[in-house]
C-alpha cells in the first residue's frame, strides 16, 4: 500500500460515541412520545456524532458522485446487456434523460459523472470527469481486475473527488454507478470481504433468468478459486493490505473510485450515503480498508437483489427505504436524501417540553 | 344515510385500469431494466390511472388536513397521556414547533389544521379552521362514540375541506391528526371494518405498557359488545350505511373528518396519501362507504404499532416508508411525498429507448 493510501486510511478516526447521550437526551426532549420518530431519530443521532455535536445538523449542499466502469468478466456471459450500453447510459446521465438524472434535479443533490474505466472510445462532456483508469477491468475469473497500483489510483481519485467536494462546501456525499456486468464484482467482493457464498450473494442483476444466474454463480466461484490465496488473506487477517489486493483483484474501476469516496467522506467527518447492490460493495471494501467508515455510512435503500439480506446483516446496518427497486445509478441516494434532510431539521426545529407549554411531559407517560 | 353524504358516494367511480396497458408501456420504455424502479413504477401507474391518462403527472401543490379530537374513552385509561396534551399539541403544531409542522414545511406541503371535536375551550388561531363538531366524543365502551348526524356532520366538513383544496389548486390531499387517545377508536374500527381481533389489532400507541395493552384489549372488546349489533350489520352487508353507523359509534371527529377527506379527494379524482393508524382507520371507514376510494388513496408509512401488519394484509394495500414511526400528525404523509413526486417526475422526464441512443432495449435483455 503506497504512503498516499495509508495517509488517508490514517486520516479518518471514529466518532464520539459519548456524545450519544446528549444527542438522546434532546430527541427525547422534543414534542413527542419518546423514539417515535424511529429511524429518523436513530439517523439524527448518528448525524449529531458525525458532526462532532455541532448543531444545527445540516446534510447540503449534498454531492454524489455517479463513476461508470466497464467488466472484462461480461466476456463469461454474466449480464443480459452488451457491454457497450455503459458508455451509452453514461451519455444519458449526462444529457439528463437517466433515472438519477431526473432524481438529483428534483432532490437537489449535485451530480458530478466521472468515467472511472470504460471500454471504446472517450466520451467528450464538459460535466464529464474522464478518469479513464483503464479500458475496462481484466476478466476477474481469471485475472485480477485490476493491478494493485491501479487499485490504488482509483481509490485515490475517490479520496480527492470527496475531499475536492467538501472544500466546496458539501457536507454529505452519495455514491452511485452504472457498469454493465458490475454486479458480478460486487458479488465477488461480498463473498470475499464478507464470507457470503456465490450461491447466497449472486442474484439476476438488471435481469439474468434462473440458468443465468446459476452462470453467474459458478463465474464467482471461479474467481474464488482462482484468487483463494488473496480471499483468504482478507478473511483471515481483515488488514488494509489484504482488503487492498481483494479489491484490486475483484473489484472494479467504479468501485474503488467509490470506495474512496467513502474513505474521503469519512476523512473529512462528512457522511456518506451508499446507494444499492454495487456500492455497498464499495462501502464493505472501504470498511475492510477502514472500519471506522462505518461511523460515517448511512444504508439509502435495500436493493431487491437477493443477496442484500446477507450483506446488511453482515454489515450490521439498516438502510432507510425498501422500495424493491434493482436500478443503482444512486437513484437509492436520490430519493433517501429527504429522509436525512427531514431527520436534520426535526432534530434542529422542533420545540422542546423544555420550551412548549405541553403538559407532563409526553417523554414519561403518567 | 344524509342526500348530501349520499351523493358524494355516488360521485366517486373508480379508475379506468385498461389505461394500465398504455402507463406500463410508457414505463418499459424508460431506459432502465424493466421493472427496476420497483414501487416507484407502481406509483407512477397508479398516479396515471388516478390522472385518467392525462400527463405530465404532478402531485402539487400538495394540501394536508391535519385534525384533532378527544375521546371519552381516555376516561377508561386508554392512554399514557392526560387529555389536555390534545389541544396543547394543536398549538404546537400551529405555531410550527410539532413534527408535522418541520416536516411540511421541509417538504412544501401545505397544512389545514382543523379542531373537530376537542375538549375544553377553543384555541383562537388565524390558521385553525374551529369545526368543533363536539366537545369530544362519548366514551365508545359505553354508548355511540358520535350520533350519526354528528358522524355525516364530520364526514361532510372533511369532504369540503378536500373539495376546496383541490378548487384552490390541490392535486394531492393528506392525511394526519392528534388526539390523545384515538388509536383505541382506530382499533375498534379495523376490528368492525376488517374483521380484525382486538388482541392482533391493538398496540402500545403513543405509550402504554403491557399491562395497559392488556387493559385496552378489554376496553375495544368491550365497546365491540356493546355495539355488537352495527358490528355485525357491517360485516354482513358491509353496506354504507352500516358503515356509517360502525364510525360513528366506534370512530371519533377527526377520524371522520379524514374519512370525509378522502371520500372528498376521491370524488375529485385526485389522490389521497394516508398517514399511519389512526389516518388508515379514516381510509378503512372511507372505503366500507365507498370502495372505489381505494383507486385513490396511497399509504404513506407502515405504523409501529403491532395491529398495523393485519390492517395492510386485509385491505390488500402496501406503505411506502417503513421507518418504525409510530406519531401520526401526518408525519408519515410528508415524508412519503417526495417519494410521489420522484414517481411522477420519473414518468414524465425520463428519456425513452424509442428517444435516446441506447443499444437493443435493456428492457428486453439480449
Amino acid at each position: 500500500m503506497n504512503h498516499s493510501l495509508r495517509a488517508v486510511l490514517e486520516s479518518i478516526s471514529p466518532v464520539d460515541v459519548t456524545l450519544s447521550t446528549r444527542a438522546r437526551a434532546h430527541l427525547d426532549d422534543l414534542t413527542k412520545p419518546r423514539g417515535s420518530l424511529g429511524a429518523l431519530e436513530d439517523a439524527a443521532l448518528r448525524l449529531f456524532l458525525v458532526a462532532g455535536g455541532q448543531t444545527p445538523l445540516c446534510v447540503d449542499p449534498a454531492v454524489i458522485v455517479v463513476a461508470a466502469g466497464d467488466h472484462g468478466v461480461t466476456r463469461q456471459g454474466v449480464s443480459p446487456y452488451p457491454q457497450e450500453v455503459t458508455t451509452q447510459m453514461l451519455a444519458n446521465i449526462l444529457e439528463g434523460g437517466a433515472a438519477i438524472s431526473v432524481l438529483s434535479r428534483l432532490n437537489g443533490l449535485s451530480m458530478t459523472v466521472v468515467d472511472a474505466g470504460c471500454a471504446g472510445a472517450a466520451l467528450e462532456h464538459p460535466r464529464l470527469v474522464n478518469l479513464r483508469l483503464g479500458p475496462g477491468t481484466a476478466d476477474l475469473s481469471e485475472e485480477p481486475a485490476m493491478s494493485v497500483e491501479d487499485c490504488q489510483r482509483a481509490l485515490l481519485c475517490g479520496v480527492d473527488m470527496a475531499r475536492r467536494a467538501v472544500d466546496g462546501g458539501a457536507r454529505l456525499l452519495a455514491t452511485g454507478e452504472m457498469g454493465i456486468g458490475n454486479s458480478t464484482p460486487a458479488t465477488a467482493l461480498f463473498c470475499a470481504l464478507l464470507g457470503l457464498s456465490p450461491a447466497e450473494a449472486a442474484g439476476p442483476g438488471a435481469g439474468l433468468n434462473p440458468a443465468g444466474v446459476r452462470h453467474k454463480i459458478s463465474v464467482v466461484e471461479k474467481a474464488l478459486r482462482r484468487h483463494a490465496a488473496v480471499a483468504a488473506a482478507v478473511s483471515a487477517s481483515g488488514g488494509p493490505g489484504d482488503a487492498l489486493a481483494a479489491l484490486a483483484a475483484l473489484g472494479g474501476y467504479e468501485i474503488a473510485v467509490l470506495a474512496g469516496v467513502a474513505l474521503g467522506a469519512a476523512s473529512c467527518r462528512v457522511p456518506v450515503l451508499v446507494d444499492g447492490f454495487i456500492s455497498t460493495s464499495a462501502y464493505a471494501a472501504a470498511r475492510s480498508l477502514c472500519p471506522a467508515v462505518a461511523d460515517y455510512a448511512f444504508l439509502a435503500h435495500a436493493s431487491a437483489e437477493p443477496g442484500y439480506a446477507g450483506v446488511i446483516a453482515a454489515l450490521g446496518q439498516e438502510p432507510l427505504l425498501r422500495l424493491h427497486m434493482r436500478l443503482g445509478e444512486g437513484t437509492g441516494c436520490a430519493l433517501a436524501l429527504p429522509l436525512l434532510r427531514a431527520a436534520a431539521a426535526l432534530f434542529n426545529d422542533m420545540a422542546t417540553f423544555s420550551g412548549a407549554r405541553v403538559t407532563g411531559d409526553m417523554k414519561q407517560p403518567v
